[in-house]
Protein backbone atom coordinates (compact mmCIF):
# COMPACT_ATOMS: atom_id res chain seq x y z
CA UNK A 1 0.00 0.00 0.00
CA UNK A 2 1.52 3.49 -0.95
CA UNK A 3 1.99 5.70 1.67
CA UNK A 4 -0.38 8.24 -0.06
CA UNK A 5 -3.20 6.10 0.84
CA UNK A 6 -2.39 5.77 4.78
CA UNK A 7 -3.30 7.98 7.58
CA UNK A 8 -1.13 10.53 8.93
CA UNK A 9 0.42 10.52 12.10
CA UNK A 10 -0.36 14.37 13.85
CA UNK A 11 1.58 15.01 17.39
CA UNK A 12 1.13 17.87 19.32
CA UNK A 13 3.84 19.71 21.29
CA UNK A 14 5.23 16.75 21.79
CA UNK A 15 8.15 17.27 24.78
CA UNK A 16 10.89 14.09 24.31
CA UNK A 17 12.26 13.50 21.58
CA UNK A 18 13.19 9.69 22.69
CA UNK A 19 8.85 9.70 22.25
CA UNK A 20 9.09 11.20 18.74
CA UNK A 21 11.33 8.17 17.72
CA UNK A 22 9.33 5.73 19.54
CA UNK A 23 6.05 6.51 17.55
CA UNK A 24 8.67 6.40 14.57
CA UNK A 25 9.27 3.17 15.01
CA UNK A 26 5.67 1.96 15.94
CA UNK A 27 4.63 3.51 13.27
CA UNK A 28 6.61 1.99 10.42
CA UNK A 29 6.29 -1.40 12.11
CA UNK A 30 2.78 -1.50 11.11
CA UNK A 31 3.55 0.70 7.80
CA UNK A 32 2.64 3.95 8.18
CA UNK A 33 5.42 6.58 7.07
CA UNK A 34 3.79 9.86 7.16
CA UNK A 35 4.05 11.92 10.65
CA UNK A 36 3.23 15.89 10.93
CA UNK A 37 4.64 17.24 13.83
CA UNK A 38 2.97 20.75 15.95
CA UNK A 39 5.91 22.56 17.66
CA UNK A 40 8.10 19.80 18.77
CA UNK A 41 9.48 21.31 22.43
CA UNK A 42 13.30 20.76 21.50
CA UNK A 43 13.72 21.84 18.15
CA UNK A 44 13.96 19.80 14.72
CA UNK A 45 15.78 17.87 13.62
CA UNK A 46 16.15 15.87 16.98
CA UNK A 47 18.99 13.40 17.54
CA UNK A 48 16.92 11.35 20.55
CA UNK A 49 14.64 10.85 18.49
CA UNK A 50 16.82 9.34 15.38
CA UNK A 51 18.37 7.28 18.45
CA UNK A 52 15.36 5.57 19.72
CA UNK A 53 13.73 5.08 16.12
CA UNK A 54 15.65 2.09 15.74
CA UNK A 55 16.06 2.41 12.06
CA UNK A 56 12.85 3.89 11.19
CA UNK A 57 14.52 6.88 9.60
CA UNK A 58 12.28 7.15 6.56
CA UNK A 59 9.27 8.10 8.79
CA UNK A 60 11.53 10.97 10.83
CA UNK A 61 13.42 12.09 7.18
CA UNK A 62 9.76 12.97 6.44
CA UNK A 63 8.50 14.75 8.92
CA UNK A 64 6.71 17.65 8.58
CA UNK A 65 6.44 20.83 10.98
CA UNK A 66 3.26 23.52 11.53
CA UNK A 67 2.69 26.26 13.76
CA UNK A 68 -0.70 24.93 14.86
CA UNK A 69 -3.19 21.97 14.78
CA UNK A 70 -5.85 23.79 12.74
CA UNK A 71 -2.91 23.92 9.90
CA UNK A 72 -1.65 20.63 10.29
CA UNK A 73 -5.14 19.13 9.84
CA UNK A 74 -6.42 21.58 7.20
CA UNK A 75 -5.65 19.46 3.94
CA UNK A 76 -7.32 16.41 5.65
CA UNK A 77 -11.11 14.74 4.77
CA UNK A 78 -11.22 13.86 8.23
CA UNK A 79 -9.65 14.22 11.58
CA UNK A 80 -9.52 11.86 14.26
CA UNK A 81 -8.39 13.27 17.87
CA UNK A 82 -7.07 10.50 20.72
CA UNK A 83 -7.59 11.26 24.08
CA UNK A 84 -7.73 9.24 27.27
CA UNK A 85 -11.43 10.31 28.29
CA UNK A 86 -14.11 11.59 26.42
CA UNK A 87 -14.43 15.21 26.94
CA UNK A 88 -17.36 17.60 27.45
CA UNK A 89 -17.70 17.93 23.98
CA UNK A 90 -20.94 16.86 21.93
CA UNK A 91 -18.63 14.48 19.48
CA UNK A 92 -19.03 11.17 17.96
CA UNK A 93 -16.22 8.35 20.84
CA UNK A 94 -15.18 5.68 18.62
CA UNK A 95 -12.93 2.86 19.30
CA UNK A 96 -9.34 2.35 18.17
CA UNK A 97 -11.08 -0.81 16.20
CA UNK A 98 -13.63 1.52 14.64
CA UNK A 99 -11.32 4.29 13.70
CA UNK A 100 -9.98 1.36 12.06
CA UNK A 101 -12.18 0.72 10.10
CA UNK A 102 -13.66 3.91 9.05
CA UNK A 103 -9.85 4.76 7.80
CA UNK A 104 -9.78 2.64 5.54
CA UNK A 105 -12.91 3.32 3.80
CA UNK A 106 -11.67 6.40 3.61
CA UNK A 107 -8.17 6.10 2.81
CA UNK A 108 -9.79 3.67 -0.19
CA UNK A 109 -11.72 6.96 -1.57
CA UNK A 110 -8.42 8.41 -1.09
CA UNK A 111 -9.25 11.06 1.44
CA UNK A 112 -6.77 12.29 4.09
CA UNK A 113 -7.13 11.13 7.53
CA UNK A 114 -5.15 12.47 10.24
CA UNK A 115 -4.61 10.69 14.05
CA UNK A 116 -4.09 12.91 16.21
CA UNK A 117 -2.18 12.41 19.51
CA UNK A 118 -1.53 15.12 22.30
CA UNK A 119 1.14 16.47 24.81
CA UNK A 120 2.67 13.34 27.27
CA UNK A 121 1.64 15.12 30.10
CA UNK A 122 -1.62 17.50 29.63
CA UNK A 123 -2.74 16.00 25.85
CA UNK A 124 -4.77 17.96 23.78
CA UNK A 125 -7.06 21.93 24.40
CA UNK A 126 -10.59 22.05 24.26
CA UNK A 127 -10.67 23.87 21.06
CA UNK A 128 -8.14 21.35 19.29
CA UNK A 129 -10.24 18.36 20.35
CA UNK A 130 -13.38 20.66 18.61
CA UNK A 131 -11.37 20.22 15.22
CA UNK A 132 -11.67 16.28 15.42
CA UNK A 133 -14.51 14.64 13.29
CA UNK A 134 -14.31 12.14 16.65
CA UNK A 135 -12.60 11.56 19.42
CA UNK A 136 -10.93 7.77 19.43
CA UNK A 137 -10.20 6.64 22.90
CA UNK A 138 -8.39 3.09 23.96
CA UNK A 139 -10.60 1.19 26.13
CA UNK A 140 -8.60 -0.04 28.58
CA UNK A 141 -8.42 -1.05 31.99
CA UNK A 142 -9.92 1.60 34.05
CA UNK A 143 -8.08 1.29 37.10
CA UNK A 144 -4.72 1.31 34.94
CA UNK A 145 -5.46 3.38 31.92
CA UNK A 146 -2.10 5.26 31.26
CA UNK A 147 -0.25 4.30 27.89
CA UNK A 148 2.57 6.28 26.82
CA UNK A 149 2.74 8.47 23.56
CA UNK A 150 4.51 5.46 21.40
CA UNK A 151 2.44 2.97 22.76
CA UNK A 152 -0.93 4.79 22.00
CA UNK A 153 0.24 5.51 18.70
CA UNK A 154 1.47 1.30 18.25
CA UNK A 155 -2.52 0.51 19.09
CA UNK A 156 -3.64 2.95 16.66
CA UNK A 157 -1.40 1.97 13.71
CA UNK A 158 -1.78 -1.82 14.78
CA UNK A 159 -5.40 -1.50 14.42
CA UNK A 160 -5.21 0.25 10.73
CA UNK A 161 -2.89 -2.51 9.97
CA UNK A 162 -4.85 -5.33 10.76
CA UNK A 163 -8.48 -3.43 9.11
CA UNK A 164 -5.83 -3.92 6.04
CA UNK A 165 -4.55 -7.39 6.65
CA UNK A 166 -5.22 -10.58 4.59
CA UNK A 167 -2.94 -12.64 7.12
CA UNK A 168 -4.84 -16.23 7.52
CA UNK A 169 -5.66 -16.58 11.20
CA UNK A 170 -4.55 -20.10 11.17
CA UNK A 171 -2.36 -22.02 8.89
CA UNK A 172 -0.44 -25.37 9.72
CA UNK A 173 3.28 -25.20 8.45
CA UNK A 174 4.20 -28.14 6.64
CA UNK A 175 7.43 -26.83 5.23
CA UNK A 176 9.01 -29.73 2.93
CA UNK A 177 6.38 -32.57 3.47
CA UNK A 178 2.63 -32.40 2.70
CA UNK A 179 -0.74 -32.34 4.66
CA UNK A 180 -1.78 -36.05 4.83
CA UNK A 181 -4.92 -36.96 3.30
CA UNK A 182 -8.03 -38.25 5.19
CA UNK A 183 -7.14 -42.32 3.50
CA UNK A 184 -3.60 -42.25 4.59
CA UNK A 185 -4.47 -41.57 8.26
CA UNK A 186 -7.21 -44.88 8.05
CA UNK A 187 -4.14 -46.45 6.63
CA UNK A 188 -2.25 -45.97 9.71
CA UNK A 189 -4.93 -46.22 12.34
CA UNK A 190 -5.21 -49.97 10.17
CA UNK A 191 -2.19 -50.14 10.82
CA UNK A 192 -1.96 -49.62 14.32
CA UNK A 193 -5.75 -51.23 15.37
CA UNK A 194 -3.83 -54.96 13.80
CA UNK A 195 -0.76 -53.90 15.77
CA UNK A 196 -2.91 -53.44 18.51
CA UNK A 197 -5.07 -56.69 17.94
CA UNK A 198 -2.20 -58.94 17.66
CA UNK A 199 -0.19 -57.48 20.68
CA UNK A 200 -3.62 -58.23 22.53
CA UNK A 201 -4.25 -54.45 23.86
CA UNK A 202 -7.68 -54.85 21.96
CA UNK A 203 -7.95 -58.11 23.50
CA UNK A 204 -12.17 -58.16 24.51
CA UNK A 205 -13.74 -57.85 21.32
CA UNK A 206 -17.22 -56.76 21.86
CA UNK A 207 -15.26 -53.76 23.29
CA UNK A 208 -13.18 -53.63 20.03
CA UNK A 209 -15.66 -50.98 17.73
CA UNK A 210 -15.86 -49.01 21.12
CA UNK A 211 -12.06 -48.93 21.62
CA UNK A 212 -10.82 -48.18 17.99
CA UNK A 213 -13.68 -45.50 17.55
CA UNK A 214 -11.67 -43.42 20.70
CA UNK A 215 -8.54 -44.02 19.02
CA UNK A 216 -9.56 -42.73 16.24
CA UNK A 217 -10.29 -39.67 17.77
CA UNK A 218 -7.39 -39.03 19.06
CA UNK A 219 -5.80 -39.14 15.52
CA UNK A 220 -8.33 -37.83 13.43
CA UNK A 221 -8.19 -34.34 15.72
CA UNK A 222 -4.88 -33.40 14.16
CA UNK A 223 -3.96 -32.26 10.71
CA UNK A 224 -1.23 -34.55 9.95
CA UNK A 225 1.60 -34.46 7.56
CA UNK A 226 2.75 -37.34 5.59
CA UNK A 227 5.94 -37.42 6.73
CA UNK A 228 4.60 -37.61 10.09
CA UNK A 229 2.44 -40.62 9.09
CA UNK A 230 5.11 -42.25 7.94
CA UNK A 231 7.03 -41.59 11.20
CA UNK A 232 4.15 -43.18 13.16
CA UNK A 233 4.04 -46.46 10.41
CA UNK A 234 7.91 -46.85 11.18
CA UNK A 235 7.15 -46.46 15.17
CA UNK A 236 4.34 -49.17 15.41
CA UNK A 237 6.69 -51.53 13.23
CA UNK A 238 9.64 -50.89 16.17
CA UNK A 239 7.47 -51.38 18.88
CA UNK A 240 6.21 -54.69 17.52
CA UNK A 241 10.31 -55.64 16.76
CA UNK A 242 9.79 -56.19 13.38
CA UNK A 243 12.05 -53.67 11.98
CA UNK A 244 15.66 -54.71 11.14
CA UNK A 245 18.25 -53.90 13.40
CA UNK B 1 -13.23 -10.37 34.79
CA UNK B 2 -11.02 -12.13 37.47
CA UNK B 3 -7.44 -13.24 36.91
CA UNK B 4 -8.17 -17.02 37.35
CA UNK B 5 -9.70 -16.49 33.88
CA UNK B 6 -6.58 -15.11 32.14
CA UNK B 7 -4.03 -15.95 30.18
CA UNK B 8 -0.70 -16.37 31.58
CA UNK B 9 2.48 -14.20 30.27
CA UNK B 10 5.50 -16.22 30.17
CA UNK B 11 9.22 -14.59 29.55
CA UNK B 12 11.81 -17.19 28.77
CA UNK B 13 15.29 -15.33 30.07
CA UNK B 14 14.44 -11.95 29.90
CA UNK B 15 17.37 -9.77 30.10
CA UNK B 16 16.66 -6.19 31.13
CA UNK B 17 14.64 -5.43 34.16
CA UNK B 18 13.09 -2.04 32.35
CA UNK B 19 11.87 -4.51 29.42
CA UNK B 20 9.94 -6.59 32.67
CA UNK B 21 8.20 -3.72 34.30
CA UNK B 22 7.37 -2.57 30.72
CA UNK B 23 5.47 -5.70 30.16
CA UNK B 24 3.99 -5.46 33.28
CA UNK B 25 2.44 -2.30 32.52
CA UNK B 26 1.39 -3.08 29.26
CA UNK B 27 -0.30 -6.63 30.90
CA UNK B 28 -2.22 -4.57 33.61
CA UNK B 29 -2.84 -1.42 31.33
CA UNK B 30 -4.83 -4.45 29.44
CA UNK B 31 -6.19 -6.17 32.73
CA UNK B 32 -3.91 -8.78 32.65
CA UNK B 33 -2.03 -10.38 35.87
CA UNK B 34 -0.54 -12.87 36.22
CA UNK B 35 3.34 -13.09 35.28
CA UNK B 36 5.85 -15.94 35.18
CA UNK B 37 9.29 -15.46 34.50
CA UNK B 38 11.89 -18.50 33.58
CA UNK B 39 15.70 -17.58 34.49
CA UNK B 40 15.47 -13.81 34.59
CA UNK B 41 19.10 -12.71 33.88
CA UNK B 42 19.82 -10.02 36.35
CA UNK B 43 17.96 -12.09 39.72
CA UNK B 44 14.20 -11.37 41.07
CA UNK B 45 12.94 -9.16 42.84
CA UNK B 46 14.88 -6.16 40.22
CA UNK B 47 14.16 -2.75 41.24
CA UNK B 48 14.74 -1.71 37.19
CA UNK B 49 11.61 -3.18 36.29
CA UNK B 50 9.72 -1.71 39.37
CA UNK B 51 10.68 1.62 38.24
CA UNK B 52 9.76 0.71 34.92
CA UNK B 53 6.38 -0.67 35.75
CA UNK B 54 4.70 3.18 36.59
CA UNK B 55 2.68 1.54 38.97
CA UNK B 56 2.05 -1.89 37.80
CA UNK B 57 3.18 -2.97 41.29
CA UNK B 58 0.26 -5.80 41.24
CA UNK B 59 1.95 -7.94 38.70
CA UNK B 60 5.38 -7.85 39.57
CA UNK B 61 4.54 -8.73 43.32
CA UNK B 62 2.85 -11.50 41.56
CA UNK B 63 5.13 -12.90 40.15
CA UNK B 64 6.45 -16.72 39.85
CA UNK B 65 9.37 -18.07 38.71
CA UNK B 66 10.62 -21.13 36.92
CA UNK B 67 13.87 -22.86 35.77
CA UNK B 68 12.56 -23.65 32.68
CA UNK B 69 9.65 -23.01 30.24
CA UNK B 70 8.82 -27.10 30.44
CA UNK B 71 8.54 -26.86 34.28
CA UNK B 72 6.57 -22.87 33.74
CA UNK B 73 3.75 -24.01 31.49
CA UNK B 74 3.34 -27.59 33.37
CA UNK B 75 -0.11 -27.21 34.38
CA UNK B 76 -1.29 -25.28 31.16
CA UNK B 77 -3.75 -26.51 29.03
CA UNK B 78 -2.58 -24.40 25.93
CA UNK B 79 0.96 -22.78 25.42
CA UNK B 80 1.05 -20.32 22.63
CA UNK B 81 4.71 -19.12 22.14
CA UNK B 82 5.15 -15.89 19.69
CA UNK B 83 7.96 -15.72 17.86
CA UNK B 84 9.08 -13.08 15.19
CA UNK B 85 8.92 -15.33 12.09
CA UNK B 86 7.50 -19.17 12.02
CA UNK B 87 10.06 -21.41 12.51
CA UNK B 88 11.31 -24.63 10.71
CA UNK B 89 8.26 -26.54 12.66
CA UNK B 90 5.57 -28.40 11.91
CA UNK B 91 2.88 -26.45 13.96
CA UNK B 92 -0.16 -23.96 13.76
CA UNK B 93 0.97 -20.53 13.35
CA UNK B 94 -2.00 -17.92 14.09
CA UNK B 95 -2.80 -14.36 14.25
CA UNK B 96 -2.42 -12.34 17.23
CA UNK B 97 -6.36 -11.58 17.04
CA UNK B 98 -6.63 -15.29 16.41
CA UNK B 99 -4.90 -16.11 19.79
CA UNK B 100 -7.39 -13.92 21.53
CA UNK B 101 -10.25 -15.53 20.19
CA UNK B 102 -9.00 -19.13 20.99
CA UNK B 103 -8.03 -17.94 24.15
CA UNK B 104 -10.82 -16.43 25.27
CA UNK B 105 -12.79 -19.59 24.66
CA UNK B 106 -10.56 -21.27 27.00
CA UNK B 107 -10.56 -19.01 29.58
CA UNK B 108 -13.64 -19.45 29.76
CA UNK B 109 -13.86 -23.36 30.14
CA UNK B 110 -11.40 -22.79 33.04
CA UNK B 111 -8.32 -23.44 31.19
CA UNK B 112 -5.01 -22.02 31.42
CA UNK B 113 -3.31 -20.47 28.82
CA UNK B 114 0.31 -19.07 28.21
CA UNK B 115 1.08 -16.28 25.94
CA UNK B 116 5.38 -17.28 26.01
CA UNK B 117 7.68 -14.50 24.94
CA UNK B 118 11.41 -15.45 24.57
CA UNK B 119 14.67 -13.45 24.99
CA UNK B 120 15.39 -10.41 23.70
CA UNK B 121 17.66 -10.68 20.95
CA UNK B 122 17.80 -14.85 20.65
CA UNK B 123 14.28 -15.58 20.94
CA UNK B 124 13.02 -19.18 22.30
CA UNK B 125 15.30 -22.12 21.45
CA UNK B 126 13.77 -24.63 19.13
CA UNK B 127 12.95 -27.30 21.95
CA UNK B 128 10.56 -24.38 23.87
CA UNK B 129 9.11 -23.71 20.58
CA UNK B 130 8.40 -27.58 20.38
CA UNK B 131 6.26 -27.17 23.72
CA UNK B 132 3.81 -24.73 21.87
CA UNK B 133 0.05 -25.25 20.77
CA UNK B 134 0.97 -23.51 18.10
CA UNK B 135 2.93 -20.33 16.76
CA UNK B 136 1.60 -16.89 17.19
CA UNK B 137 3.61 -14.31 15.19
CA UNK B 138 2.72 -10.25 14.62
CA UNK B 139 1.97 -9.60 10.86
CA UNK B 140 3.89 -6.45 11.06
CA UNK B 141 5.61 -5.04 8.06
CA UNK B 142 7.85 -7.38 6.86
CA UNK B 143 10.30 -4.34 5.73
CA UNK B 144 10.74 -3.28 9.51
CA UNK B 145 9.61 -5.85 11.80
CA UNK B 146 11.63 -5.42 15.25
CA UNK B 147 9.27 -4.90 17.94
CA UNK B 148 10.70 -4.47 21.86
CA UNK B 149 9.39 -6.84 24.00
CA UNK B 150 6.94 -4.65 25.65
CA UNK B 151 5.31 -3.71 22.74
CA UNK B 152 4.69 -7.18 21.83
CA UNK B 153 3.16 -8.04 24.77
CA UNK B 154 1.08 -4.96 24.51
CA UNK B 155 -0.24 -6.12 21.20
CA UNK B 156 -1.31 -9.91 22.53
CA UNK B 157 -2.69 -8.56 25.68
CA UNK B 158 -4.31 -5.61 23.83
CA UNK B 159 -6.09 -8.42 21.42
CA UNK B 160 -6.94 -10.41 24.73
CA UNK B 161 -8.88 -7.31 25.89
CA UNK B 162 -10.39 -6.21 22.69
CA UNK B 163 -11.77 -9.69 22.23
CA UNK B 164 -13.72 -9.34 25.80
CA UNK B 165 -14.03 -6.22 24.96
CA UNK B 166 -18.00 -4.95 24.76
CA UNK B 167 -17.35 -0.93 23.99
CA UNK B 168 -19.76 -0.06 21.50
CA UNK B 169 -17.50 1.27 18.21
CA UNK B 170 -19.21 4.34 18.05
CA UNK B 171 -21.27 6.49 20.41
CA UNK B 172 -22.23 10.26 20.53
CA UNK B 173 -21.39 12.25 23.80
CA UNK B 174 -24.44 14.43 24.31
CA UNK B 175 -23.36 15.36 28.00
CA UNK B 176 -26.50 17.21 29.87
CA UNK B 177 -28.58 17.35 26.59
CA UNK B 178 -30.15 14.84 24.75
CA UNK B 179 -30.14 13.62 21.05
CA UNK B 180 -32.65 15.29 19.06
CA UNK B 181 -35.80 14.03 17.38
CA UNK B 182 -36.21 14.30 13.72
CA UNK B 183 -39.26 16.42 14.55
CA UNK B 184 -37.24 19.00 15.94
CA UNK B 185 -34.72 18.94 13.14
CA UNK B 186 -37.41 19.27 10.80
CA UNK B 187 -39.22 22.51 12.81
CA UNK B 188 -35.40 23.79 12.06
CA UNK B 189 -35.53 23.69 8.67
CA UNK B 190 -38.75 25.26 8.13
CA UNK B 191 -37.81 28.03 10.41
CA UNK B 192 -34.04 28.01 8.02
CA UNK B 193 -35.94 27.79 4.80
CA UNK B 194 -38.90 30.41 5.97
CA UNK B 195 -35.84 32.95 6.70
CA UNK B 196 -34.15 32.39 3.16
CA UNK B 197 -37.09 32.61 1.51
CA UNK B 198 -37.83 35.80 3.38
CA UNK B 199 -34.09 37.32 2.66
CA UNK B 200 -34.53 36.25 -0.87
CA UNK B 201 -31.79 33.36 -1.12
CA UNK B 202 -34.16 30.80 -2.18
CA UNK B 203 -35.45 33.28 -5.05
CA UNK B 204 -36.44 31.45 -8.21
CA UNK B 205 -39.27 29.08 -6.92
CA UNK B 206 -38.82 26.75 -9.30
CA UNK B 207 -35.35 25.82 -8.17
CA UNK B 208 -36.61 25.97 -4.62
CA UNK B 209 -37.56 22.24 -4.02
CA UNK B 210 -34.44 21.17 -5.30
CA UNK B 211 -32.42 23.46 -3.22
CA UNK B 212 -34.30 22.50 0.06
CA UNK B 213 -33.61 19.08 -0.63
CA UNK B 214 -30.07 19.85 -0.36
CA UNK B 215 -29.88 21.96 2.33
CA UNK B 216 -32.27 19.15 4.18
CA UNK B 217 -29.66 16.62 3.39
CA UNK B 218 -26.83 19.09 4.92
CA UNK B 219 -28.88 18.92 8.02
CA UNK B 220 -30.09 15.53 8.14
CA UNK B 221 -26.61 13.83 7.98
CA UNK B 222 -25.83 14.86 11.76
CA UNK B 223 -26.80 13.71 14.93
CA UNK B 224 -28.39 16.45 16.33
CA UNK B 225 -28.62 17.72 20.45
CA UNK B 226 -31.72 19.67 21.32
CA UNK B 227 -28.88 22.02 22.73
CA UNK B 228 -27.92 22.42 19.06
CA UNK B 229 -31.06 22.88 17.51
CA UNK B 230 -31.98 25.47 20.23
CA UNK B 231 -28.66 27.28 19.29
CA UNK B 232 -29.30 27.39 15.62
CA UNK B 233 -32.93 28.70 16.44
CA UNK B 234 -31.10 31.32 17.68
CA UNK B 235 -28.19 31.84 15.16
CA UNK B 236 -31.32 32.24 12.32
CA UNK B 237 -33.51 35.10 14.59
CA UNK B 238 -30.00 37.33 15.08
CA UNK B 239 -28.82 36.94 11.04
CA UNK B 240 -32.14 38.28 10.37
CA UNK B 241 -31.93 40.76 12.70
CA UNK B 242 -34.76 40.31 14.49
CA UNK B 243 -33.41 39.49 18.27
CA UNK B 244 -33.84 41.50 21.15
CA UNK B 245 -30.41 43.38 21.85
Amino acid sequence: MSADNQPIVVLVEPQMGENIGACARAMLNCGLERMRIVKPRDGWPNPAAVANAAGADKVLDGVVLYDDLREAVADCQAVYVTIAWAQNQIKPVITPRQLANETRVRCAEGQKVAFVFGRERSGLHSDEISLGTAICTVPLNPDFASLNLAQAVLLMAWEWLMANDATPPRVLVTNKTAPATRGMLMNLLDHLNGALIESGFLGLPDKRPTMIRNIRNIFTRLDWTEQEINTLHGMIVKLRGKGRG
